[in-house]
């Protein structure tokens, strides 16, 4: 008999107020609720799996991070669909606190291997989210091959991203078939999902690269304070967030009318490892720091203007009549209205990687956004910073991948990809 | 003017509650306490800095790490010295919640680079502490010469660690002149800590290597859960700890009569960077593991006893009349009897530094003990596991550092290395 992680508790996420002292700081227990969406925010609860969208978008961004691309090892369409559906499974019982289950495991032979790793036995759901994507790869390899007989399928949002300027892409660290994005206000928590999603499966994925983000750079939710990002700066007050219903389907969601049928509801998600010289930033002086970015250090607030939350104004003027908040500052130049009104969402964190053997931090922002197509928002956006941004002196683009997530599972017999596979 | 980490904030850890909510999970706030060895276990409060010996060794370990080993690249004794006292005065000042104040920093002048880089503005103590270490090369080069005329006072308990068997180290992440461990239960305030030391370290010092951990792997108190490490095991349940204090005394700290009188107080801290093979170790039996490691899985308990903490008796007979804990099993091979009576404090802490480019999680263990003399604890213990212990086919040394931490900052004019260099 393998070890199963926490059979005693509800998949709706009651029941965990019992070892919830286990964990440091955990207290709030999240009611059940049928979407995604808006689950209310707390450290140790669960967030619900199933919902019209995939959870990990619009939930409220938890703190930790470990994001995993795969490449596909099989070639049978068969096995790669057994194990999305094993994978849905276990990622349904793991968001709520259980163990990955029996999936993918030979079972009942005392011989045989636990069912789960068992490093989360102990801990609550921890906010954990399961959010897979598609990559463009896995319709149609290098040579143009038609994998898994999907390659008609694939939406023109999913051409991969072209090459900016200064991109230092390192393609080891880049792209992939699949991805899955686990976030959790445990790091042990977003790690075990991934090591088991990735022990289910064996012999059909192997790891191409995976990334671990120590602390949120993002907000999604007006309840939830902006974090800082490794520059210093409050990062996440301007984003596309969980409320602004009306802004998400403009910008978010994708829809069958868009061109690909097994995308409506779902999203497109831009990963990029963005190296951030730290030290050289450090000996930057703080009013240099605050014109590049647009904003003061210590409140958030844009310049020119009283607080962190006030919309940008651009027609402010500074002391001495030239505009408060520069032409080339990075929110300006990010900004809606430079880019042909695009937003996007954006979620990413911070990671350190050790030190780069030069005697500095490998440190940086692991950049994620979703959008409805990373082609009108992302790029344009992106293109705009690759020419102009001050702050390309402090950064360095080396990875970047982009997948296409699905909508949410519905429920039952339902699974990750049954629409493009069907 | 620069911006400063919580001005408004008592240096004690009090007053913090009113921005607690600021940090998920952020609670309980520490009372101010002379002695840093037995502090209240909470998330979001003050270790205090102080004391007779350093924070970070028996204070309840904290849920994350960031760990820098530093090469000093200066030949001035001097500048060496000052950077010690700055490093001293930032660590007081960040470990009750204040920025790294003006130190190392041009301050006053408008176009003077922050005194603080600004990440953890908003954040409390979180549990903070700064642990120092002299390593061997400080003392003499690698060419035998005596660096910064403190050859003379390097103890015995300070000489290079022997090679074991099956070790594979990576030099570039092994050694160095000083390290610095930082412990905390947010990783954006222990990322903070060490980047400003380095930010004030700059001329001085050059990162190394650095290791982020992102959960621990031990106990340190009785106050404190058994967490678990990546082969899903409770991890520290037989540690030393904080309660124990006759045998700190006998094992933990250094004594003047030891040899060294500058290291009275002090302790040795043994780092070993330990690469686990998590996918071989999913795929063994759950019975297979448990006979590898000597305890169940589930409870933690020693395999033929009820309950965790039940102490080792290894007379104990299985269903077959074999001992129920096997004679390589890792708990015995680690134990004090088979060491002549050698016992060690593990303050260990779980990796993923992404992935190994074959497909599979770059994971493991970052082993931290510290111990009285290194040479008398460790290594007996570690050539007994190198030579017998059958989870060696599961993982592999991948680094190795000994560094001597020196005891407590008393107070006012006392800094981190004084005895040492005067
Ligand atoms: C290391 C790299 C980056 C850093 C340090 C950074 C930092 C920031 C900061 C501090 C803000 C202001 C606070 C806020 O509104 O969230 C901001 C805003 C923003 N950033 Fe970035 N950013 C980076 C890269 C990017 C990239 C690659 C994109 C997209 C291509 C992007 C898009 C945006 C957008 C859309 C806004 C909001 C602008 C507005 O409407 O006010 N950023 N960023
Ligand atoms: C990845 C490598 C390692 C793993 C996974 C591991 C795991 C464990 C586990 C699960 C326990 C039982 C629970 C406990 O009492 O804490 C344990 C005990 C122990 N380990 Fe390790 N360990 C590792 C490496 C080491 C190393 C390198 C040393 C020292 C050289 C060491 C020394 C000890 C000691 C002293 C005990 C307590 C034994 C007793 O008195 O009962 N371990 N270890």
């Amino acid at each position: 008999m393998g070890i199963t992680r926490r059979k005693a508790m509800t998949i709706a996420g009651v029941g965990v107020a019992g070892i919830a002292g286990a964990a440091a700081g955990a207290t709030a227990v999240l009611a059940a609720d049928s979407e995604p969406t808006v689950p209310v925010s707390a450290a140790s609860g669960a967030v619900p799996f199933h919902g019209d969208h995939q959870a990990g978008i619009v939930t409220p961004a938890q703190d930790r991070l470990h994001f995993v691309a795969f490449d596909v090892v099989t070639k049978d369409r068969d096995r790669l669909v057994s194990m999305l559906q094993d994978w849905t499974a276990a990622a349904a019982r793991m968001t709520q606190g259980q163990d990955a289950g029996t999936i993918g495991a030979v079972n009942g032979i005392p011989e045989a291997p636990p069912d789960d790793t068992g490093e989360a036995l102990d801990l609550p759901p921890a906010g954990l989210t399961l959010t897979i994507g598609f990559g463009p790869t896995l319709f149609r390899d290098a040579s143009g091959v038609d994998r898994f007989g999907i390659a008609a399928k694939r939406p023109a949002a999913l051409e991969e991203l072209p090459k900016f300027p200064a991109d230092a892409l390192q393609p080891e660290i880049s792209g992939g078939d699949l991805c899955v994005q686990a976030c959790a206000n445990d790091p042990q928590v977003a790690v075990h999902a991934i090591r088991n999603l990735a022990r289910i499966g064996m012999g059909v994925v192997s790891v191409r690269w995976s990334q671990l983000g120590f602390g949120r750079t993002s907000s999604t939710s007006r309840d939830q304070v902006t974090p800082r990002n490794l520059f210093g700066f409050k990062d996440g007050t301007a984003n596309l967030k969980a409320e602004d219903t009306a802004l998400l389907d403009e910008h978010l969601w994708a829809r069958a009318a868009d061109g690909a049928s097994w995308m409506d509801g779902g999203s497109y998600l831009v990963a990029r490892k963005i190296r951030m010289t730290i030290e050289t930033w450090d000996r930057t002086s703080l009013g240099e720091q605050e014109e590049i970015v647009g904003r003061a250090k210590g409140s958030g607030a844009p310049l020119g203007h009283q607080n962190e939350f006030d919309e940008l104004d651009f027609t402010i003027k500074g002391p001495e009549g030239e505009p408060a908040i520069a032409d080339v500052a990075h929110v300006k130049l990010a900004h809606h209205s430079q880019n042909s009104g695009a937003r996007i969402l954006r979620r990413g964190y911070n990671f350190v990687d050790g030190s780069d053997g030069l005697g500095r931090l490998n440190a940086g922002l692991f950049f994620i956004s979703f959008q409805r197509d990373a082609h009108k928002q992302f790029v344009p956006i992106q293109l705009n910073l690759a020419r102009h941004d001050v702050m390309n002196e402090y950064i360095r683009h080396v990875s970047s991948a982009l997948f296409a997530c699905p909508p949410g599972v519905k429920d039952g017999g339902d699974y990750w990809g049954r629409e493009l596979f069907s």
